[in-house]
């Protein structure tokens, strides 16, 4: 069954981390963890100051080529009947400077208190508009 | 940092979840998560006895059309020094019946102690040949 959209959009806005899947210029997959906050109809993310390497930012390579992105978010839990995800499809768009890069950086900071002692400057941001909800849970 | 091969591999082979990324017929991405089980070079799934509206399948007309996809396994931690994620991309088929679907079953049973009691017949089996692996971790 679905869940309710408030109830789908509150389980998407509390995941502590989504899986991005984006489409490479090629025309092949690709998905990576992501951290991520959720103002509204938008998904907010950024390239952090985590160490990481070059492969993994390929994701905004693939956005600026395709902008159609699909987000997921789960609980995955031995108890099956306790299975529920949320994915929300829509249009993403790198975003390397100015106020929707800053408004990401603050909710991200908002959200997770691992960016507060943190003073390496972030990345480019990736703001994602949502257009279509799907979810999945056997109880609400 | 990259993983070790046999530490990725055997990272994947003890994940209990994976995020399938696959692409729809109109270029847009898909992702869902799944339950699967590793042998070598081939991931396995199986639309299983499940409760799930019809959507979630969507993954195996995605394949029918364009087999490229990327699976992930990954295990997110507040701490943010342990995160790590698996991914392996490859050429996915859907296999409806024969010895190949049958493996499938065997080995999600051997891996899920929640298939044992259920009774219901398995759909079809996604079968992944991995192409190539990438992975990311802060620590080995």
């Amino acid at each position: 069954m679905r869940l309710t959209a408030a109830e789908a959009r509150r389980r998407l806005a509390a995941a502590r981390v989504a899986y991005l899947a984006t489409v490479r210029e090629d025309g092949r997959p690709h998905v990576v963890p992501i951290v991520f906050a959720v103002d509204g109809d938008v998904v907010y993310s950024v390239a952090d100051p985590k160490p990481k390497d070059g492969p993994d930012l390929l994701r905004f390579r693939n956005i600026r080529a395709n902008p159609s992105v699909s987000l997921l978010v789960d609980d995955y839990d031995e108890a099956w009947e306790r299975l529920w995800w949320v994915r929300v499809d829509g249009s993403a768009s790198v975003v390397e400077a100015g106020a929707e890069r800053e408004l990401t950086i603050r909710l991200l900071k908002a959200k997770y208190a691992q960016y507060a002692t943190w003073t390496e400057p972030f990345g480019a941001a990736m703001v994602l508009r949502i257009e279509r909800w799907a979810s999945w849970a056997l109880a609400d």
